[in-house]
């Protein structure tokens, strides 16, 4: 029997391209002589739809598609997913559905057991879970079909009470197939590996796992589907980051004595991985919402710079226009550094003083400034002047501004509410500033694209004379090394201070990040590169006291 | 056996707070001659603690705080909610438990078996639900004890497969006591009090119910403990919007024939009753903060007239500062309105002309803008100069800016971002534009407080000559009823199209909603008082096609 598997680029709730993907797919297959074709979990709306799912015209639109798609399936067949009603009395009103379309028609269907509620997560919030399995019957073989997470209760060890697998291992499966939609994080593919591969081994049957491809909003899906033999030998992994369909001979993947691919992370392909994630999620969130056009501000330092790239990469240099806003405390090498980068990559790019702006606001506001010191104030309206004439060329032209914010910045809340933390999507906001640095030497590594004065600078933010980032915040090693222990080891504060970090330092980062929730509220979406985003994920009181996990 | 029920006003993780609220109140009922005092849900911590509960140094404080109020609890007995350690290998981590603390130490548990996912609840992403039920003996009685909405699946009419009053009343118990946290919208109270009565109705049986008080970032929970006789009839009901304890005698609640209380919502309370809330949830949210003052922009119009005084209710007159921003589109009469109202309230205010920064913005844009013509671009920098004006007050006084959009203009995109929707907190971002009136009604209902002039003018934003509100939008009759129907009470187009609007403004209002959602991800956090918020409990995807519900 010969299967393929395909990852096709969708759109949440735009039905007539998802289908015309699918269909598109299923004709391919079957040129290709396969006898089913296997699709993504809710490949039928894409994922996540989110609160589009209390919608019941969205749903009845789904099944409409289900029908549409099924009517398409006569030589080859289709495992496709949608979400369904659910006919029972009790319990949620839907069920995350997976369909299995033959001769035209549906001829079986399974749904999805355990659902994820946690971090990105919010799955109970729409569907009942499934309690019982039943293997599917198709062309002399049974296939255990499951959804995503029913497979991730491995041995039972997990956060729910059944196990899918087992259930379904009763009935004596062939093979086992499992459609996902499992959210890209740097170090999150060797994980989804390990437990395909884990359930390939631990049941003694060829795996095959479709996983969705695509940026949605916050969420990136890296695709990189995968075909596991009975040992749990990788046999083949699918390209990351771009569409794919291929074809599968079933007993040559259970005889399979095929070059075994190893599941290990690249050893230095940290920052290289997060750059194509992020052009990726770029490039998506622009197409899907129909822009074309980026502007974003050029200051010199690494993070607009960073920014500048990944949007060139994503956008292409005729869409992508750079902003320079020199102030008063801007240096010299600063516009020169930034002005080097754009013309290195041929995007257009504008001088605008800002100081004539903020020399007006000042005057305005001096009556009630009288007598008091110049401090944080007068620096925020630099920025936000900035963000006005920014956002005034947005409006004018239609560009979307980007925000050039990184995960370390945004964290301990050393950014302008309205100023700096503008911008309608965030690619840098779930990017350590070391790790901006790395992606800046990936871009660098064939010739030198970021001038060396940008990086080799100490961070400044420029908005009084001689400011560095270290004035305020600790050398950003160990402000990274502790936030990450923090935000995605999900450490305390004793525990970080006993991994090697002085105790007050430590005190005082939480306290940073604790007291600036408020701040990120109303942030851009971030793009989600980390196990732990300051976004899509993590859910802050604003006004509770976070005295007790500080002071622990 | 004596009763009491307390419903203090707990702050979010502030322990020592929380606790010495607790210890007063048992040691004010062991005075009034209590055997049992009771707490509302999770009331150790605070409620909603959101991810905090994933803090395990959070999870042993609450814990600890359970033992110190156990150690208090010598003459009267306790029930108090704290989150737990789940033991169980699989599962959740965690459990929503309520203790009986007698004789100094926790004589009993309950762990809460429905876990609301849905709206504004997100509890299954961090509470494992228990699936066995049993009553408590106390003193000879035995209390069936449930948590919130685990007396909401009514004869199993709802969306759980379980219903745990029908599990305890196999035990037989002598009375029913439920703790809960269940948020404030205008019309849920009475939703609230009926499923009580008809618990209390069907097990023929006294409930107690305490639920929370206070305003917790958006949710804001009223109080409204009730207590109910066993044939359902309410036999007492707790003020709204104010901490109380009161003391009840068991046998007379029984047999009581006292006066019961209507379970009715006031002919013409709506307005009246958003007003209490949102003035406490304004002042919770500067008290638990930590903040003290606010400073917003007065236009003359209706929303911020009717914020300032919300503010000033919730704040103090010396607390406020209203700055008046004429640019130049503004009316005269609009300044002089601005001022009446400030003057009436005692309020400070200063004027600051924005035309000078604007007048400095175009001509820093106006090498690019040249050949274009004036529009929207040019409105938003007027919006926006303001803003910048108003932070940088806000970040020299420390006056926390309060936004003042209605949820009418939040639903459309009728602001500007980073303009006019900047802020801390947005008390009226859930009242439409016709309620904003009606609560101008109920502040000028003995006394002109806002000038007639006010009220009674065309709205606009007067960002260009002659401008109206109505030039771009339906009245705000249509509109409301349009959004009320399609966020609320989750109507599609067809449908609202049938219940008598016109099919093509029908359409252009939810094209508004959906092609606006970017923009509202950005909002402050809204004071949520109706059954569906732009806000919390409600995620929609950016990037998504929304053609579908649209064009249905």
């Amino acid at each position: 029997m010969r299967i393929a598997l395909a990852q096709p680029n969708y759109h949440v709730g735009n039905f007539k391209y998802n289908t015309a993907l699918t269909l598109r797919a299923i004709q391919d297959a079957e040129k290709k002589g396969a006898e089913l074709i296997v699709f993504p979990e809710l490949s039928v709306c894409g994922y996540p739809p989110r609160d589009l799912l209390f919608s019941d015209v969205f749903i009845r639109e789904c099944l409409r598609q289900v029908e549409k798609i099924a009517e398409a399936c006569r030589g080859v067949a289709a495992i496709v997913g949608s979400p369904t009603f659910n006919p029972e009395q009790n319990g949620k009103s839907l069920r995350n559905t997976a369909f299995l379309l033959q001769n035209g028609r549906i001829q079986a269907t399974y749904h999805k057991g355990l659902m994820p509620t946690y971090d990105v997560f919010n799955e109970y919030r729409y569907f009942e879970p499934a309690d019982t399995f039943h293997t599917i019957p198709f062309k002399g073989r049974r296939i255990g079909l499951t959804v995503c997470e029913d497979i991730w209760n491995l041995q039972n060890q997990g956060m729910y009470s059944v196990n899918p697998p087992d259930e379904l291992f009763r009935e004596n499966p062939d093979l086992l197939i499992n459609i996902s939609a499992s959210p890209f994080a740097w170090n999150h593919g060797p994980n989804r590996l390990r437990v395909l591969s884990e359930n390939a081994r631990l049941y003694k049957l060829p795996l095959f796992n479709v996983n969705l491809l695509g940026g949605q909003t916050d969420l990136i899906f890296e695709g990189g589907s995968a075909v596991f033999n009975p040992q749990g030998k990788m046999m083949d992994l699918f390209p990351s980051f771009e569409e794919a369909l291929r074809v599968y001979d079933l007993d040559e993947v259970i005889n399979g004595r095929g070059k075994e691919i190893p599941i290990v992370p690249e050893n230095d392909g940290k920052c290289r991985l997060m750059m194509d994630a992020l052009v990726m999620g770029v490039r998506d969130y622009f197409r899907k919402t129909g822009l074309k056009q980026v502007i974003l501000g050029l200051s010199g330092g690494i993070d607009s710079a960073v920014s500048l790239v990944v949007a060139e990469k994503a956008l292409g240099k005729e869409n992508v226009w750079a902003v320079l806003l020199p102030g008063p405390h801007s240096s010299d090498h600063s516009v020169d550094d930034a002005v080097a980068l754009a013309e290195n990559l041929g995007v257009r790019y504008d001088i605008i003083s800002i100081n004539d702006t903020v020399s007006s606001l000042e005057k305005s506001l001096s009556p009630l400034f009288k007598g008091k010191e110049p401090g944080v104030a007068e620096e925020n309206l630099q920025a936000r002047a900035r963000a006005v004439i920014l956002m005034g060329l947005s409006n004018k032209f239609g560009h979307l501004l980007l925000n050039t914010s990184n995960k370390s910045e945004a964290a301990v809340g050393y950014g302008t509410l309205y100023g700096d933390m503008c911008g309608g999507l965030s690619p840098l906001g779930d990017v350590y500033k070391t790790d901006v640095y790395g992606m800046a030497k990936v871009i660098n590594s064939q010739q030198e694209i970021i001038p060396e004065n940008t990086i080799s600078k100490p961070p400044s933010a420029e908005l009084r004379p001689d400011q560095k980032d270290s004035d305020s915040l600790p050398e950003y090693d160990v402000l990274d090394d502790i936030l990450c222990k923090f935000l995605e080891e999900n450490m305390d504060a004793a525990s970080i201070e006993e991994s090697g970090h002085d105790s007050a330092t430590v005190r005082k980062v939480l306290r940073l990040v604790t007291g600036s929730e408020h701040k990120r509220r109303q942030s851009p979406p971030v793009l989600r590169v980390t196990a732990k985003c300051l976004g899509a994920g993590r859910e802050m009181p604003l006004e509770a006291s976070y005295e007790a996990i500080i002071n622990c």
